[in-house]
């Protein structure tokens, strides 16, 4: 395939376009899309994500990287170019809830994910029929508040065997490390069961169903080491009244989390997410 | 007109439905509405709500409420009978921010809000030109810190005076009192300008730009003691993305707080609200 | 289980829910939901949904449901009694689409269908894999214009065979034979793939894309002989805009189609809906 | 101020941004922001919208225009470059129902509608009032199918008194004639009650309840000589049950009509709308 992506975040001023386009051009690539964002009137960042197609690619990546760097250095540029042909390899982290999992297996089934799901890693046996009916890689790590050290090493040299390069936690209910959030930055997308900031942390259905809310949620979100409080990639509602237990909200709540986990990952492998701060970017 | 309106909680027991239809065929009341819930699995409340068409209800408002209160005791209900021809008066407490009372006036021109509203007081002279023209007194009672007693006790005079019923928080940016909460329990509603809980308290616009969040929201609650804690009537939320800064998402969050508030206001007036500790019943 | 339903549908006057809720009452039941609708401004009929809890119903069912023939001619009721612990057998057919079918089977494994999937009929072999990893008998009847008559007949003993008593049209790409449809009234729900009326018929997403609508939808209605014309279940949308190709469309809708079709299925098999005229009253 | 935008549509072919940007950045100019599209497993068309801020702007407007005369031809373009300083004058149709007009008069007035309203034209009195409490002067020129010819000859003149450059049909019950249509080419916005293409003509909240709808939506759009065929802006829908009859469908469409309807004339007015055949991309 012949299509490159360019994520860009550096300080703003006039000329930075111009540069880039002309530099495509050279290499006879046409510009797919664009999508620019430029926080000016605070920051002075400014972002950028260009798709663009060059009959040359196959040929000249390295080439084109290389040659890059001048402008970047020129524009003190944050960048990365990614090629979709390049799919990125996953690994889904669940626990006994199956819905999200689920999901993204189908999703990924019809097409509609670009990515391997090269390995699947629970604390429970509950997925595994479902995971290995797709022929996927599935490993049993039993998980408790003594073992976590032993846990994470073990699943840590199982992310490198497999060299994976985003980790989903698809209800995955074991707190990560320090350690291991900071040897993947930005690389752990996780579904939190509530409309974040609303009932951070624990059984947050229940805390709603207190409350008396009207409308529950789910938050998507990189996983940093503040429980949480991670950069938010996707959110979404539904509404919910005083018939609706905690049961009731849970069942809602389930439909929510499956598709605002799904379209963060479709736009994590699509390269459409760029991380500033504890926020996102989302082109 | 012939339309009543019964709104009771009780403990659920068998036989209350046929109790109250019984009563009502009695007097030859058609049963045109009727909501009912019951907390089974907890507290075993049971709530229902049941407007009905009765030919002679002009003539034995007071007969029908005598005489229902025999089935009240037989059930320990706590209930309420009302008519919908006796219109609520209401008023509008306001600061500078005039969204939510234009929105309140024009479903009240348009018919939509079965009403009086009989005055409106602010803190500041912001709302005088739009209320008046709609023929409403207007009182300005500059509030600060300082003053707080006497401006409530001037409120509450004139409150009385105009023998309000519900007071509505259209944006009004003062803290009341205990004093003045609890001399109308269930009587004030307040518009809160995010998706509660989240972002209780001041500036929550900032605050949701600052999260990062993917939607913002507006909550409507009966007012308590506990800021921002009170019964929630209604909410809703709308999409951002990273280009809504502070502003854009205040200009979003206008109209999902006046969508919002109207509704709430609506609902209180069709007495279609039952509170049960701190949450509501809406039928 | 202890729990019964009532769905009537008679003229309006006063006095059917004292009826009702007496006779309930008698036999010590208490009701648990109860939701009701009168057009008594159009055609002046009378619908009820009672759901109830019957300590003795076990035992009584058909005592219960031969002494409440006194009252039901009494108003001249339309009624079923149907009880959820008889639970409803349902076949499904599909062609070569899965996204609906796969969620019908997941929410009915998640335990959030109340049903017996006996059968799954199609003209193609794509569902076999999925369907039978359910342990769901699968039957492959291939279809074309001028065998529709044999496949019917085969289909029809098939759905005997197996007592169905619910037929969904999950994504099923054959047109009905009259005869079919009149032999299954208000028992077969299809899925349509567009916001109805709007685009009746073949390649609703291509038309939608043609003409540059901003929202696509999806439509699930019980099946008449009027194509596409049957009373409405359930409808919903979701936002499109000009980078949406044909494609893209499809894949949005997909979204819609699995969840709208899946709710109706869930309010059919719940006894919440009565047909009335073209329309569906959903309690 | 020193804002520009650029609108462009153009055959796509590599080079068009680089060209564009090495303009733009000859006279020092920051893009803002960009938006395109391309439609190039089509028709191959591109789209571009662009905006700047050129300190050098207020001096230069005359001579970045002529000088990117180049560049159009060069690519063969159909564009326009507009200045937010220029504010456009808008006049407003309307009959008896004011809510749509209302919502534009509020939003106006808060500043969210960057436009100067300079004339309302109605064939009833009952806007009259509200329009003039905003100083816009309000002309009532009665019409009926006989006079259809004078009554347009006269609003033509007024348009053309007060310069008017684009006209919002806020629920104006008339059909405009041909020869008006052909003189404001897509510079007509007009809101239909209905979600496009269902329930194109009149009375569409009637028969959306004759079909048993469950939702109902407003869609706006760019008046051509195609009854509610024009291009479509902005289309939404909200939820309805059986309880909904017809006045209670209006009630709920009256507040999906009025958001269309003013998000679709903000974005005229920011000149975000580039119309393509029969459909819009919307930047």
């Amino acid at each position: 395939k012949n299509r490159g992506c360019l994520l860009i975040r550096c300080p703003d001023q006039p000329g930075i376009i111009a540069s880039i386009s002309r530099f495509l051009f050279q290499y006879n690539a046409n510009i797919i899309e664009s999508s620019q964002y430029s926080t000016n009137h605070e920051s002075g960042n400014f972002f950028i994500r260009i798709e663009f197609d060059c009959p040359s690619l196959p040929d000249q990546k390295e080439e084109i990287k290389t040659r890059f760097l001048g402008i970047a250095e020129k524009f003190s540029m944050e960048w990365k170019m990614t090629f979709p042909s390049d799919v990125k390899r996953m690994s889904i982290f669940v626990s006994k809830e199956l819905h999200c999992i689920r999901e993204l297996l189908f999703e990924w089934q019809s097409g509609d994910l670009m990515t391997d799901i090269v390995l699947v890693i629970s604390n429970h046996e509950d997925a595994r029929e479902l995971v290995e009916s797709f022929d996927i890689p599935f490993v049993h790590i039993p998980a408790s508040r003594e073992n976590r050290q032993d846990v994470e090493t073990h699943q840590m040299k199982l992310l490198e065997a497999y060299a994976v390069e985003l980790i989903v936690l698809a209800r995955y209910m074991q707190i990560l490390t320090p350690a291991f959030v900071e040897a993947n930055p930005n690389r752990i997308i996780n579904i939190h069961h509530s409309f974040l900031p609303a009932f951070v942390g624990a059984r947050p259905y229940d805390r709603a169903y207190q409350r008396g809310v009207k409308l529950i949620g789910a938050t998507s979100h990189y996983v940093t080491n503040d429980l949480d409080e991670g950069p938010i990639i996707e959110q979404d509602t539904m509404r919910v009244d005083h018939r609706d237990n905690i049961d009731g909200m849970k069942k809602i709540g389930r439909s929510i989390e499956r598709s605002v986990l799904a379209r963060s990952v479709k736009w994590h492998l699509e390269d459409r997410i760029i991380v500033d701060g504890n926020k996102t970017i989302v082109f």
